[in-house]
């Protein structure tokens, strides 16, 4: 089984890779060609697998065993087939996969597991249309119906359009209507690759996902002070923007530091800091900066508690340096906390295959948090991948993805043996 | 001669302004555009008055009184006209301005002060080439070849290119040929504006210049970490160049505040500090940062052990951090002391006019930097002038600047009556 399930995901990775390469990496456009290419070639293999298949209105795909006809509401094994431009294969991809491996392990024995469906969503990278998650939400009702005038990255064209053009129910989509109310889904389960550093790091190839971090998020926040002469004014007369600016980071940061030794679950990101690209000079006192600041926590009244430090501490360098800190707008994404009764069926499923299974928080958003918190339980198994994701330097074994696989059929077999 | 002056003055920056307007302040480019048309409305002016114009192989602009056709080593009162992007009016020109009034004022009368020349330079600026000072040390033929290479604030395009464009003799300046031997200037005196606020502080309306600080500068150092997810990299395995950037500028500036207490004389400033423009985003770490620094101090040693300490924080953060510093090379401006006999000149010409004239030290580095490190005697006299200079609120009064000219021919009158 494990050499025959090994050489199945590579032929299905290595078949979608190869109407995805755009000559950098993977491109796989949300409701564009290369997802719809995708789709075609995973429902080929679903065909030759023997697994049924059919598209919903809104141009997700569904597998399942054939003889699995309960009506009763099933387990989803969800994943996401589109990419980032110049992507990773694995991104997404993985996880449609893994549940295809599912479902072929569980052939002629569908009543092993509790009634199963694999689903393969679009729509789910922001890069495109400058929204996640736009499958999932649409397929729950849940998605805006101002999204649907959102332009694409390339200032043609709009997701409605893309969605139309993909055979989508526009309509429908932009009337908010579900094709799925919660209570008809009995748990979403998806497995991606992690998109950080830490499994590869500490040797895990296979993990299960505690929650998914909210953040707050300032895109733009401007510290002013005054220019000035490098040579010409004093410490003492001068209101350095930089030199308050580099202040507060390395007080948050320290602060940050600490907090972590606390045990709090907590990232902090300025990605975007720049002196006044027209005007700055090295010779001159710098009298702007601007920069973004990002918190990400599993947990909400870390996030809120962080933030208010910051502001804090942005008071005290104001007061003590004759510098103004303004803040646009501050955004917010909720934390989703995954399924406490699944990530312990997952953990089950590591130890009685001998193996102990870490807990990891999710840094980035994933379908299953718009799962989440439309209340339905969610749970999540990340697989080791090496150089994060988002690029073509992905790098995920097929082995450390079989791991996975075998924690997400271990779990829906301990569910079917104690009560669906 | 007062109100006559005064109005001359005027009419010169208001002609000058004209045609160096941006939108936001006054531009004019090193060896560029608006350098060039200030050199023109310059050489009107001089025209209108009956001076004498040329313009040497480099393209500096020379005036003298006609009739002054004396052969022996002139004093020469020189100044800059470009500007920093988006700077002020008055850094640079005052002093050329002032030199015209000097002559303006001597007319017929040539033989009352030695030998006279006024000089229009190009290039003091390091705004816009990284290097300051070129017009002056090609003159004196110490701009080192290597320089003409320096690349455009923009990337494109070279100083050496730009120096050609303007008509500049590039391959004599290339061959360090110098138009004037330091036995062929007799001194060099220089008004400029104050850039600092200690003049408007206490009330002067002119002081006498002691000195001008060095310094080290570096208009590029990368600062190198690793890119990454911001949700999903966690503390301990980041590489975060900015990160690492305001640790480095945090301490240095702590060692800045004791050092001050120390009563040592020093200078800090970062003017240029970015993520990278083209792919830095919200939700990436950032992998690299490009910054200046820049120390200037009157003391020679003090920004040698400055300098050392910077280097040593640099590999403490380096190793502590996972992050590599790479600096361009170190330019370097040696401290210049100013001639004691031309200072007692001007502070007798105050004297003979009733005033108390100040001595103040340069925080800036100027032209006459360059003439006194070439053994030239220099001298300089500051004009008061608010909110400091290199940008577009500069103020500085007529009444004031002729005080500073009144300094100037003072002093030139004392040395003719005494002996050249």
């Amino acid at each position: 089984m494990n050499t025959a399930a090994s050489s199945l995901a590579e032929r299905i990775l290595a078949d979608v890779a190869a109407i995805s390469r755009d000559g950098e990496g993977i491109t796989r456009e949300s409701y564009g060609a290369g997802e719809a290419r995708a789709m075609e070639v995973i429902e080929a293999h679903a065909a030759a697998l023997g697994l049924a298949a059919e598209r919903d209105r809104y141009q997700n795909l569904w597998l399942r065993l054939p003889e699995d006809t309960r009506s009763a509401p099933p387990v989803v094994i969800g994943s996401h087939l589109d990419s980032v431009p110049q992507g990773g294969n694995f991104d997404g991809l993985a996880g449609v996969v893994a549940g295809m491996l599912v479902l072929a392990g569980l052939r002629g024995r569908a009543a092993a597991v509790p009634p199963l469906r694999v689903l393969a969503l679009r729509g789910e990278e922001s890069a495109w249309y400058g929204k996640a998650y736009t499958g999932s939400l649409a397929l729950l009702g849940r998605l805006p119906a101002s999204a649907l005038a959102l332009r694409h990255r390339s200032g043609e064209g709009s997701l409605g359009e893309a969605m139309r053009r993909a055979g989508a129910d526009v309509d429908a989509i932009a009337r908010g209507e579900a094709l799925l109310g919660a209570g008809e889904i009995a748990a979403y389960l998806e497995l991606h690759i992690e998109q950080g550093p830490v499994m590869v790091a500490r040797g895990w190839p296979a993990a299960v996902v505690t929650g998914i971090r909210g953040n707050y998020r300032h895109n733009r926040v401007r510290c002013v002070g005054e220019t000035g002469h490098s040579g010409a004014v004093p410490r003492w007369l001068r209101k350095d923007a930089l030199l308050a600016v580099a202040e507060l980071l390395s007080r948050m940061d320290e602060h940050w530091r600490v907090l972590l030794q606390m045990g709090m679950d907590l990232v902090m990101t300025t990605g975007i800091c720049t002196t006044p690209v027209q005007s700055h000079a090295v010779s001159v006192i710098p009298g702007e900066v601007a920069f973004s600041f990002e918190l990400r926590s599993q947990d909400q009244e870390t996030l809120e508690r962080f933030y208010a430090l910051m502001q804090e501490e942005c008071r005290a360098i104001a007061r003590s340096r004759g510098v103004v800190f303004e803040f646009d707008e501050r955004l917010y994404s909720a934390p989703a906390m995954l399924d406490e009764g699944w990530i312990a069926r997952l953990e089950d499923a590591g130890r009685r295959r001998g193996a102990v299974v870490e807990r990891i928080a999710s840094g980035a958003g994933h379908d299953a948090a718009v799962f989440a918190n439309a209340g339905i339980p969610a749970a999540m198994v990340f697989v080791r991948n090496a150089h994060g994701s988002h690029n073509v330097h992905e790098a995920m074994d097929v082995a450390d993805l079989l791991e996975g696989v075998a924690l997400l059929g271990g779990a829906l077999e301990s569910v079917a043996e104690h009560a669906v």
